[in-house]
């Protein structure tokens, strides 16, 4: 269907009619994602097109940059109806992306009142609660009957963002109970709403994190959330679309922090080469620092490494070994906080078990490595084991250093996430390097 | 409120009617979080206390421990009305982590339709949609009234997971358009179903990926998706709570993978240290193996390392910040591709992009780290210039070589996620000592 639509379009002699008619039956997603393909011009053409009741909310689905093109494109009564037309949280959502006096003409016109909507919901601070809720929820009162509520619902229902949770408001707007359309549909028409309403319901206060929000939507298996001011006043709605892109964006950047990266919003290929530079710089730069002191433990060792150069071989091994092991056990711990599974009162189970494991990981990769060492050094006995211990105590301490790690920067409240492989890897190099030496003195009789 | 009727439970001496009037006011997901904290005894004294309609909904959020413990403790006949009043997909989630003589003698007490369905779903593969799905969705036919549409809804609704998409079928059971509650409730009484459904619906096939399934329902901000068999045939509905935690759990696994972990769907704390060793040693050793070109690498240096030995000290800093760079820039391409923004065709501006990022991290790193080796060697320009000029490379190639290997990995049909830090560090890592010492031979001029 798009390649059609796409094919009509590119070739220039359009039969409107024709096009709006195909347009009409599609899916505003579907059709958002044509314009992705079209260049400026184009997309103009084929947003003037589309059949009026449907163009704010392909508005809606088109992506930031192409969003902007339309914009500019159209006239002024054209803009206000486009943007009223919008849900508030897609309004806003837009309007944080444009530069600066766009957003004045955009705003100039949109009527009064959803303009003072838009700059309040402009100013909740980014990943809070209140800066994912829209406002076009149901509002009903306690006194109200499931009949006139029902009247409510098909009244001013097609503009809001959800009908299936409604909000039961007092005249002060503090809110008192929700009541859900399934609720509705199986009492009788004459009940009361105060009387049918759920009062223990779960909601969010604007200033939340968007996070502990997203964890209640899952653990409650909600569809919406209602959010109140610090007055317990209803001040928005948050529905499970939004939440699922919270979920993806708080994946995404617990990934980035544990590849020692500055976390950010922005799509790859649209972040500035500098933007991306400066994202990744500080890291690296503490990590290099901190890599200078693995240097200067090899240096105090460089006699020793003179006496038996062929040590240094196994230095590379040893490092990369004991770093993927701590990493691979700092990922699971971290995930493992980050979705709940592990809090930060099972620290000593997780020390008995990664023991454990790197004691068996150790002793598997340490069998493995005595034979291919002892076959390769020409049956050098000593040094086979000098390495094969080093191998062993190195995963033992990784595991466990890599399990700890993360659960100790939780209980300082730091983000477990940057204890993630890049420091982990650090960290545990120079203890590695340090374990080797100490081993080789030992074993081998050098200094 | 759950640490009230912990401690009125723990304080043995229980007043069942008390305790039971405060459960009856509570949300179900919290009081099974209650049983968390409780030994044997009092899971099974608890659930017994719990008033009847609430018992099968609470047993569906309580884990699966816990599940099982209550089982256990259950006459046949309160199993099978138990599982009997479960959504088919949470009996199946319980189920499957049964033990095989456990699963007979819950199923024995689950009437014959029911145990059908309940088999069927067993046997979807793993992350299929049909692994997911629930069988209790409303379902209409065309020919119906919009007035006995919400008689049906009225009459079945309580026992549906959802009652706000309900699903249009012919007699045959082929599913020919879906409607949604709002839909019915602004139309009127007398209104065909046949006239105001949905015909342009997303559905999903039983076998489709449930990572498939979850992209769409957030493309298209669904909250509950059709499945159909090949012919066409409504078998079930996957919800919009079962498809957060198929975001969460794909993150999880992305997470893993990319940390070299062999992904595994089940919590940290409950899988045991064998299958966590074993999940962790292919990789480890795989890696382990590669290591030891980087090793060779050092030992075809060795005579220049033995007439220059502070070389040496070099070398872990080098290492380690390619490795650094990059598993940023794999990353950011990885989750890029996972979350869609970055697709194969990008590999050119992902190259040039990488490029110019590689060359601003290598110049700031690069420039901080003369001044640094300059002053710290006692002013060894030589030397200086050596280790500078061997990161910058080091920090160019391995940006291009982590933003590029991910994409040829997708291309190749090999998961990208794999392509992450472990195998980029092992990769980069012998490429840059190449780099290194070529550097150092160039302008030192030892062999």
């Amino acid at each position: 269907m798009n390649n059609k639509i796409l094919s009509i379009i590119n070739a220039g002699s359009v039969d409107i009619s024709e096009l709006k008619a195909m347009l009409s039956g599609m899916n505003t997603v579907d059709i958002a994602e044509i314009f992705e393909d079209l260049d400026r011009e184009k997309i103009i053409q084929l947003f003037r097109v589309l059949p009026k009741p449907m163009a704010a909310d392909v508005f809606a689905y088109v992506d930031n940059d192409r969003q902007q093109i339309i914009i500019e494109a159209l006239a002024d009564t054209e803009i206000g109806d486009i943007i009223n037309k919008l849900f508030v949280d897609d309004a806003v959502d837009f309007i944080e992306e444009l530069p600066a006096n766009v957003v004045k003409r955009v705003l100039q016109n949109v009527p009064p009142e959803k303009r003072k909507l838009i700059n309040q919901l402009l100013q909740y601070p980014d990943d809070s609660a209140g800066s994912i809720m829209t406002t076009e929820y149901v509002d009903l009162r306690e006194d109200a009957t499931v009949r006139e509520a029902f009247d409510a619902i098909r009244n001013t229902g097609p503009n809001k963002e959800t009908i299936y949770t409604c909000y039961v408001i007092r005249r002060d707007r503090i809110l008192v109970g929700v009541v859900s359309a399934k609720t509705l549909m199986l009492a009788r028409p004459e009940d009361r709403i105060g009387d049918i309403m759920d009062t223990n319901f779960i909601f969010a206060y604007t200033t939340d994190d968007q996070e502990v929000t997203a964890d209640q939507f899952q653990k409650y298996d909600l569809l919406a959330m209602p959010v109140v001011d610090t007055e317990q006043r209803l001040v928005g709605i948050i529905t499970v679309d939004d939440i699922m892109e919270v979920i993806v964006e708080e994946s995404t950047e617990d990934i980035e922090k544990m590849a020692a990266l500055a976390p950010s919003d922005e799509p790859y290929l649209k972040t500035s080469i500098i933007r991306l530079a400066r994202n990744r710089m500080l890291w690296l730069l503490v990590l290099m620092l901190s890599a200078t002191i693995t240097g200067s433990i090899i240096s105090g060792f460089e006699k020793g490494l003179s006496v038996l150069p062929v040590l240094m071989a196994f230095i590379p091994m040893l490092m990369d070994t004991s770093g993927n092991a701590g990493s691979q056990a700092s990922t699971l711990i971290i995930r493992g906080m980050a979705v709940g599974e592990i809090s930060l009162n099972d620290v000593l189970r997780v020390l008995w078990k990664e023991i454990r494991v790197g004691a068996l990981c150790g002793l598997g990769l340490g069998l493995i490595n005595l034979v291919r060492v002892y076959l390769m050094s020409g049956q050098d006995f000593l040094l086979s084991l000098t390495v094969t211990l080093s191998l062993f105590c190195t995963i033992l301490m990784a595991k466990t250093v890599g399990g700890l790690l993360p659960i100790f920067a939780k209980r300082l409240k730091i983000d477990p996430a940057i204890m993630a492989a890049p420091l982990i890897t650090t960290i545990v190099d120079a203890a590695s390097l340090i374990i080797y030496f100490s081993i080789a003195k030992a074993i081998l009789g050098i200094v």
